[in-house]
């Protein structure tokens, strides 16, 4: 393709239409490092539409899916991916703000693909693809992608609605979020019209914990921290007090989150000397930029970042910068 | 009123709408014991609706509301009654399946309003008003008041879309539940399109805990017990182990729920020599059978009872008629 194309707004115009129409051909549906429900749902719901109208569609990225979404339809065609083949007719990336989070799949897709098409809501996206559809008003890419459909006069199946339905729900944190609109209540009613189940969807998502799992979350939640003033929540977890597992499976950081006072919630946790960090605000601080500071990225209400151990230096460094960004927000 | 009138259906019939027609007059909105926010958003909900119309509205019923819903527009107006005054033309009831719940009121209301309205979704409700609309297929009375407003012409405003949304919002557990259904989510639509804002909510009542709450709900996870064959979760709480206004303001039963295996959870509180007993059930067991053995009462997923003390004891009976359930269960 020639000059890259950008659109913004939330209905697909036919330039990103164009390249998923004619009669079919081959297609990757490209997930970034660690792909969650957004990134699987919404690559797993457009894979399956293509397949339907005749593509060829393989799906995968650096990253296999999580146990904890072995539930998606589809997602057992999802694999870690060390080369992409081809040639190939289109690769699409949905959700993935940053072509380095592939590890060096993109630049296979640039040598090998026609078209790279980047679907995506983050307002920080670095408009890699040769199509960019970056809608930042899309409280998840599971609405583009609906959208997307319904613009190609694809049916939804079960299987698709269940994709979408679910990249929707965890992205908005279960319909809670400041991001959520009427438009995505709309879909979700459409979703579930088509097949998507809430109930399944929810159980699949929050209902599968180990029977010693709220032990270990018992004691995790034992060592939250929050400030003399109220304002700053976290947990910092060495390595091995609680298992990895546990930690990979409970949203850890919305419980500093969820004291009244908190205005930023953080969770830092230690693994083979470097320290992982979620940040999440409530509307008045801008998380993503506490994160920018340390190389780190994602929305203002939630954002993360890595930075070098041993964890209390780690912790002193974003208590600090987490403090200087609630001292200077409106509503100090 | 001459014979009592039942409606069942989602839309309500002209004999539902007949009381609330004409040119106003005087009503109470009547709220049972320990109002919920399905109780309170829908019972605000019309009654400002009502007002709108040139209606003379109270609010009330035998217990005032919980701190914890003070962000409902309007609810300062909802007051402990111990007598209705009258004459009145209306009374409503919304989410009460049995008037003994009204601790006396509505024998009060029998003798003083033209017309008694039973507004509900509960299996079952006793059919004690004039009219009686019980639509069992929607996820929350505010699914029900919602259609009613509708029905009666009158204009969404931002306060009476709050009321609904979070009636909707608590009833289906932040859209998770089974009650869940397409029509939930258009109508979740239509009342953020007319001014509620989910995360207002969402922040308002998850995201409220104290600084030492963390702490204390740790302490009660440890104590959170799985049967061997992992199909029953629960937790007993001894009185004075965790503050009362902990227990109150937590789902505690939700966590035992959360156990993958588990088909009922059960939550047992300890407080004045009475066991007040939660049952969470995930579709293959009716925990309202379970509690309707104790003289309580609910839903398939959700029901509760309360049962003499000591704890031990308690535990062991419920624990009991709970195995009896689960054996019984088609997934066994």
């Amino acid at each position: 393709m020639s000059a890259p194309i950008e659109h913004t707004s939330p209905v697909p115009s036919p330039a990103v239409l164009e390249p998923f129409g004619g009669g079919g051909g081959r297609a990757v549906m490209l997930g970034h490092v660690h792909p969650d429900a957004d990134v699987l749902g919404t690559l797993l719901a457009l894979g399956l539409a293509l397949e339907g109208r005749g593509w060829n569609v393989a799906y995968g990225g650096p990253h296999p899916a999580p146990d904890l979404l072995a539930f998606l339809p589809g997602v057992d065609r999802y694999r870690r991916l060390d080369t992409l083949g081809g040639p190939l007719d289109v690769v699409v990336l949905t959700d993935c703000p940053n072509p380095l989070r592939t590890e060096g799949l993109i630049d296979q897709a640039r040598r090998t693909a026609k078209v790279i098409v980047n679907i995506d809501h983050h307002p920080d996206n670095r408009r890699y693809g040769d199509v960019n559809w970056i809608d930042t008003s899309a409280a998840a890419t599971g609405e583009m992608v609906y959208e997307l459909l319904r613009a190609l006069g694809v049916p939804l199946t079960p299987a698709i609605a269940t994709n979408l339905f679910t990249a929707i729900h965890t992205d908005t944190g279960s319909f809670r979020y400041s991001n959520v609109t009427s438009r995505t209540f709309t879909i979700a009613a459409a979703l579930v019209g088509a097949g998507a189940r809430p109930e399944v969807v929810s159980e699949s998502l929050y209902e599968r914990r180990a029977p010693d799992a709220l032990r270990w979350l018992g004691e995790a939640l034992t060592r939250v921290e929050v400030s003399e003033d109220g304002r700053l929540g976290w947990l910092a977890l060495p390595a091995g007090v609680v298992p990895e597992r546990i930690v990979e499976s409970e949203e850890l950081v919305n419980y500093p989150r969820s004291v009244a006072s908190v205005r930023v919630a953080c969770l830092l946790r230690e693994r083979d000397g470097t320290v992982k960090v979620s940040l999440r605000g409530k509307g008045d601080v801008d998380v993503q930029k506490i994160a920018a500071q340390f190389g780190g990225g994602g929305h203002v209400n939630a954002a993360g970042c890595t930075v070098p151990g041993p964890l209390p230096e780690a912790t002193r460094q974003v208590l600090a910068a987490v403090r200087r960004a609630v001292d200077r927000s409106p509503s100090s």
